[in-house]
């Protein structure tokens, strides 16, 4: 298991990590105070009045859903996996291999999320895991999922984590073999710099990685080909699929060397914030100075600062006035009495939740009433607008409120706002309701008293347009 | 709210129910301590040594997975929601609707999953809440999933569910209305004495109901077509959805007249199983007398025998010399070496997890190596074969196991079983993992040293054999 510290790790295994949960208490709320008072030096330095209704509690929120996020840091494997081990007979004596002794065991399609030890953002993982018994014996198959769960609850990169879970159920299990594969998505936030230009942001980065152990040593082995041959048809593509080894991966989309020559526009950045993430990660468990650590305060700030609170209003007025009147491709509707419903869906946005500072993101759809014909402004305006109300600390109601506010002098006064999004603080802390999706709606003018103006906008967004 | 006790549940809305998490302690392990004393009458009622390995700590994981499953009953609704109340300007000044002031706030697609009060088996929920904000301030979208959890981690029935967490949602934010929508889907378990003979079973029974208050109360109001038109593209049908008091919903399969008949020729059940049951009832905080869970604990035992530990193997053996030699509809393959692989795809099976008390279900694939045009035992045998061992306590390892082991001498003794199942211990307990799904193999004979038969085998499983 070569990249893994094998002594250390065993010891974890056998004793838990050494702040045990008995011991916590007093420790545990020292902790969360000090990642309250340093979530509080990041709000300010966003320039933001952490007095302020919305953002009372949030030093507290995210103190809360950090420890609940990174709870792994102070779990024990043994305790999980010793209790369900279960004798099972195998086919020892014949030609063949089943149950307890060979023959394939394989739990699919488990939802973890994780955090990224580059940027701090989480990333979503979906973990299928297989493996061979030995010695007749099985293991509880939610075990394989708990096992996992603890290691994903850290700040992770796929490969390790994949060889985490795989070395901790080897030596958890003893089985004959353990083989993991995780696909993992993280987030790919533009930067405010450059997203009014670049239309084609691809929003997330994906990665296939593997790990094997015993018989999946060898990642040309037959059991292998078995392995997949049962995960293929959930999705996976074995040709993409990295081995331990087979690459240095650098996905985290703030290592890119572009992201790095973008983010350099905003000189040099706030001391005080980076020493704030650095306590945060000290405050979790971690080392801040552990060599994939090191540059992730200043990254996450980075990416933080696309949010600072500055008059977006301000430059969204020189742009109105400024002009940009292009012509708008509406998708003429139904007439009603002399107007029509014209419609722009689907506009992306990138946005922060100022309750947990955690990103969501999705798409808004708008709809207006316009006499045929006469399309005031772009979709490129109404895009910068979106964006401009997306990279700020918000909230999603509010967010459809503002467009819809600004919009519609614009549009004649009778608009609509769908605004449908992913959030992630509805999946990286207790809840994780992975498949779970936001929509929030403002009506102004006709659209607020027509409810068939309505129904006809609401019935023109097509499904697909799921913000997933 | 109708059919509510508005007094009653307001108190519990503000209190908590009597038993808060602070007093539980001991009272706690006495509760669970009798729910361990019961499963074990039912372990026995059902004729397993409750001493044998699989089975020592099956009361206590029975004991521990209810207590989870049923954590509501000690949750305050009251806790969960004030804090998370944000003020949020809204559009109140011009015509229109949006942020703290109308404006619809729709969360989609929320996993729950919740136990059928009138058989006690889990059925499972996708939750769709939303609601108009009123008095200027939104909650937070987390507490809409939390919130629905408290009342779906109870003994339930659908349409009770939808008013209960339609009516705390109303009492908690205060909001101008709150919209509920559910789609249950409850598993349909064939009876051990019918499942031979109905080759059609529908594995599930799906209901769609729908609750609502304040401006939802009437349910023609234009809210609600703004509210569907939103859910309509993620599957919802309108036309299928049942309104509160629209009809008296008997969904429950155990309650069907034809159920009731089947199991009556059980004869007389095992009185020490049923009060075993009731006394499980009250140590979740349920009063057993309650109109709708009287007959639940009959109704579950007449389900759990159908798992009842008997010599299946005698009759499986008569089965076996009586004949049934049909002809058997194989799919050949490529050609090895004279023999053909030939395959029975996507048979169903029925099963209960022994370690938890718990049902999984899901299809066997079954391959071997025939010379061309010999086929000696028939489709209906390998079906019937199947659904003995399923029959049983089981874990899903020695299902595989000895579906092989049965089949191989009658097949020639190269032969390869896949299990691929759902597993309600991996959805109803802790961990939550609604999409996860598992995979056994059995490989005997030629299987288990030809990789590249076993191969072609695997690789002729469809992708649409997904057990879910």
């Amino acid at each position: 298991m070569g990249c893994l510290d094998e002594g250390h790790f065993h010891v974890e295994l056998e004793n838990g990590v050494t702040i045990g949960c008995a011991e916590l208490g007093l420790e545990e709320e020292a902790n969360t105070a000090a990642i309250e008072d340093a979530v509080k030096v990041l709000l300010q330095g966003l320039g933001e009045d952490i007095n302020r209704e919305g953002l009372k509690k949030t030093p507290l929120r995210v103190a809360k859903a950090l420890r609940q996020g990174t709870r792994g840091y102070s779990q024990k494997v043994k305790d999980i996996v010793q209790g369900a081990l279960f004798p099972e007979a195998g086919l020892d004596n014949k030609i063949g291999h089943a149950g307890g002794a060979g023959g394939l065991v394989i739990v699919r399609d488990l939802d973890l999320f994780s955090y990224c030890e580059s940027c701090l953002l989480p990333f979503q993982v979906k973990c299928h895991v297989g493996y061979v018994p030995s010695g007749q014996r099985v293991v509880g198959l939610s075990k394989l999922s708990r096992v996992s769960d603890v290691f994903a609850k850290r700040l992770q990169e796929p490969q390790r984590l994949a060889d985490e879970i795989c070395l901790a159920l080897h030596q958890g299990i003893k089985p004959a073999g353990v083989a993991i594969i995780l696909q993992c998505t993280h987030i790919h936030f533009p930067d405010i710099e450059s997203v009014f230009l670049d239309s084609n942001h691809q929003g997330s980065i994906k990665i296939l990685v593997s790990s094997g152990s015993g018989v999946f040593e060898n990642q040309k082995a037959d059991v292998w080909v078995d392995f997949f041959s049962l995960l293929k048809f959930r999705g996976i593509d074995v040709e993409k699929v990295h081995f331990r080894g087979s690459s240095d991966l650098c996905w985290c989309p703030s290592r890119s060397s572009l992201s790095a020559k973008a983010s350099s526009k905003f000189g040099p950045v706030n001391a005080g914030m980076i020493t704030a993430v650095a306590s945060i990660l000290e405050s979790l468990g971690e080392d801040p100075l552990r060599k994939e650590l090191v540059g992730s305060p200043s990254r996450f700030i980075k990416w933080l600062m696309n949010f600072q609170n500055c008059n977006l209003e301000m430059k969204l007025n020189g742009f109105l006035c400024g002009g940009m009147m292009n012509s708008l491709n509406s998708n003429g509707e139904v007439n009603l009495s002399d107007k029509q419903i014209c419609s722009e869906l689907n506009l992306p946005f990138w946005s922060q939740c100022e309750h947990h500072l955690l990103p969501f993101h999705g798409v808004v759809h708008i709809g207006y009433l316009m006499y045929e014909g006469f399309n005031p402004i772009g979709k490129s305006l109404l895009q910068s607008i979106v964006h401009f109300y997306g990279f700020k600390l918000q909230v999603q109601e509010r967010l459809t409120r503002q467009i819809a506010e600004t919009i519609s002098p614009l549009l004649g006064g009778d608009v609509i706002v769908v605004v449908e999004a992913n959030h992630t603080c509805m999946i990286s802390r207790g809840i994780e309701k992975f498949g779970s999706n936001t929509a929030t709606i403002a009506v102004l003018g006709r659209f607020s008293t027509d409810p068939s103006a309505r129904a006809m906008f609401l019935q023109s967004i097509p499904s697909a347009s799921s913000a997933g």
